[in-house]
């Protein structure tokens, strides 16, 4: 069977994009539409996921996307890729056999409590090393332990090379991508700064013309590394960074709360100087794939690749600390009010604004507490129809339009447009007197708490101080 | 005895700044030189500082800086204020009592042994509330625990006043700056941008009128909070975001060293993320009066004022890192060299770069741990004639230029142009073979690198990751 023959030409190199998840599917549709410059399809692309996925196979080779998407952008391309026959979605591992560039998207997990989970992750790198040709581009683009191309995969490689016959050495890169899930998905993956490396300066110098081919380099020229574990490493202290930033903030938060004090008002204050932009507001907490467990990674080739026994003992409190923030809000509503058969409603579940997407989010955790303490829960978030973590936990039909909401709590939780853009007489329209509102993200402004107190509803916030002074302060000054 | 009649006019306001130090000689002379519109000054200054400084108060009251400072304009400036005779150093508080303004800038100390050291702040605060008029307009600009001004400061106040039979209440405000020693020490005064608070309206509103007048708040305006708590937390968050960032990059120093990356060209390309410009580099550490204790007087705050059980641990496990720090190129050297005996050359003690300033610098814990192993240390730094606190570390008269320095190891620490710009081939001439170059600071790129190594000179740096492998792979590059 030639992979070739199934697309409109096959004079095309063959590109494999091996996992067809958040990032590989994304990754897969923006090299089926890279173009030469006659407007010309560059390459075919079969895309490679596991067995037993018959119906978003087919999803996919109709030219339909498999899930939503916030990205309109997307689904018109992909189903350009299949106007253009150039994508075929599979699981067949031997069209390896023909690729000339193959792109490892397959995701690699790890968490606290279960260590490393690398099985499907060798299985595929044991699918690439069997398969593919001797000239063949292997591209890694997950999320690895720093040095697991140099001391995991490449020799892996080298060894399945060997037994098959082949003398050379696989040629073998990496590089991170950014994709951001959400409206600018694709975009994401052609226009943003990123790096690629290699430990053979063939392997990089085909590395950077096939990148060069689908990545705007003219406008974000990629960072070049000479050993792949220096873009390992990065992709992870960049997540660390972040992650850290927010575990920092945390402390402060409980703080300012304690002293009364907006810690919003001062972050805002303290942001103005260069050196400081990238601090951290308080918030519910941190969610999604990466930001909840990278250093994780980092951690694991201390203990397994470089003896490096001081580890990273920093960043590891920080996702311990990130992973409880959320249980510092379910104590506040807890201080506030009885939770046993009360009616508690969280506005927004994403952990990320204006999308829909609930891994790892802290909503999670907090439904969770909140259940725990028998609280009857749904949840009101117009990007997520159905809560696949919790599916217990319901979604509103609609917000309602003539009398306000039922429910005694309100948890404002996601930084949705739908949240920030609500005016304060429909927030007040839509809370009943006496209930509790606890915004988790700076949700509302002055203004609309302000209007909700004088509406005869109790407003507390995470990092906000001691709302009740603020009303004070405010009608003071009027 | 009356203030204005030594002054060249008595028509002024008089403004008495106390604490001498850093920040408040700065500010004094900054106020003395603030003009009107028609070019005559603002006000007239008095700097109060404690007994038993005659010959600081006679130089200053000749117009003569009493330390040296890499700022040309702040001598002038200063001799300026001598020639208008609206600025007189004393330490005579009874001038207080004809103050219109009283700016405090004495310094607030606490350190992880013996906690917080704050007699001689009760004492300048005692000296308000004795002295001043009740209109007088008291601003706080010392970095104080959180919650200081309205918990200990205010109330001292009040009952002092009450003392004296005045009914008013004290006008309290909290201002804090942002200037930094160096090239643009005053007019780091003028131009950043700052934050004012006060507990109380018509304080706040003089704080403004008042710091307008000799701050660019124009250009830069000032951050208002309607409580003294929210600046004097946002000064220390601002400290301790930026010490938790160098702590952070520590535990990535170990491993990329281990893995042989250079994480400075790790680091530079995540820094190409704007939200993620503020990581920091590797070092040899963290130095300064306000970096390495500021989050330990929040914690004070947590224990003494707000019964927040919780408190900093992250702030705080920053702190002790960031101490230890230099220890790890201490044993960096250790791995390399034995000292006993040995000749070690430090390239600079500054903390900051092109600026003699060694306020617990980590040069001087490295110096101490290479002394315990009686190594023979001196140093080079044309910002420091003198160690202050290690005196009996020498300087060298100069630098050699006909002869290589004598030193078997030499430790290239701040980043002072001088180390920066300095030539490839003038470190080959300067440095023996055979010699030890540790690169604390990046001081060195990989051409001068290569030099060296080619020059005979064993060279090793922080978080340089494996040199003599970059060595290889810069001639297999040729």
């Amino acid at each position: 069977m030639s992979a070739k023959k199934i697309f409109s030409s096959d004079k095309r190199p063959l590109v494999c994009v091996q996992g067809l998840g958040f990032v590989g599917l994304a990754v897969a549709t923006v090299i089926a539409n890279a173009k030469d410059s006659s407007g010309s399809p560059l390459y075919n692309v079969v895309g490679l996921d596991i067995p037993n996925r018959a119906s978003f196979y087919d999803q996919l080779n109709q030219g339909q996307m498999p899930f939503h998407c916030e990205d309109q952008s997307f689904p018109q391309e992909l189903k350009q890729a299949y106007e253009q026959k150039n994508f075929l979605a599979t699981s067949e591992t031997n069209y390896l056999s023909q690729a000339d560039f193959v792109i490892c998207d397959v995701n690699l997990d790890i968490n606290l409590e279960e260590g490393l989970k690398d099985q499907n992750y060798k299985k595929a790198v044991e699918d690439i090393g069997n398969h593919i040709k001797e000239d063949c581009l292997v591209l890694i683009e997950s999320t690895v332990p720093p040095g697991y191309c140099q001391k995991i995969i490449a020799p892996k490689l080298a060894e399945l090379f060997l037994r098959r016959g082949l003398k050379s050495t696989p040629l073998l890169c990496h590089s991170y991508e950014r994709v951001m899930p959400g409206a600018d998905y694709l975009n994401s993956i052609r226009n943003l700064p990123r790096a690629l490396s290699s430990d053979n300066p063939i392997a990089l110098n085909r590395g950077h013309e096939f990148l060069q081919s689908f990545v705007n380099t003219k406008e974000f020229p990629l960072k070049i590394e000479t050993q792949t574990s220096a873009t390992e490493l990065a992709k992870i202290l960049e997540n660390s960074f972040r992650a850290m930033n927010i575990a920092f903030i945390y402390e402060w938060t409980l703080l300012a709360e304690k002293m009364g004090v907006n810690l919003f008002s001062v972050v805002d204050g303290i942001k103005k100087r260069p050196t400081h932009k990238n601090i951290m507001a308080p918030g519910l907490g941190v969610g999604g794939y990466c930001l909840t467990k990278d250093a994780l990674l980092a951690q694991w080739s201390c203990e397994n690749l470089y003896q490096n026994e001081y580890g990273l003992p920093f960043s590891l409190e920080a996702l311990k600390i990130n992973k409880s923030m959320p249980l510092h809000t379910y104590q506040l509503i807890q201080n506030k009010r009885s939770l046993k058969n009360t009616s508690v409603l969280l506005m927004g579940i994403s952990y990320r604004e204006d999308v829909g997407d609930t891994r790892f989010a802290p909503s999670q955790t907090l439904a969770q507490a909140l259940l725990q303490d028998e609280a009857k829960l749904s949840y009101w978030d117009s990007f997520v129809p159905e809560w696949r973590e919790l599916p217990e936990v319901k979604a509103l039909e609609n917000l309602p339009t003539n009398a306000p909401l039922p429910h005694d709590i309100v948890v404002l939780v996601s930084r949705h447009q739908e949240n920030l853009k609500r005016e304060a007489s429909h927030w007040c329209s839509l809370i009943k007197k006496g209930a509790l509102v606890v915004d988790t993200f700076n949700i509302l402004d002055d203004n609309k708490i302000t209007a909700l107190l004088d509406h005869g509803v109790e407003v507390i916030g995470v990092g906000k101080g001691h709302i009740p002074t603020l009303h004070k302060k405010l009608l003071e000054s009027k």
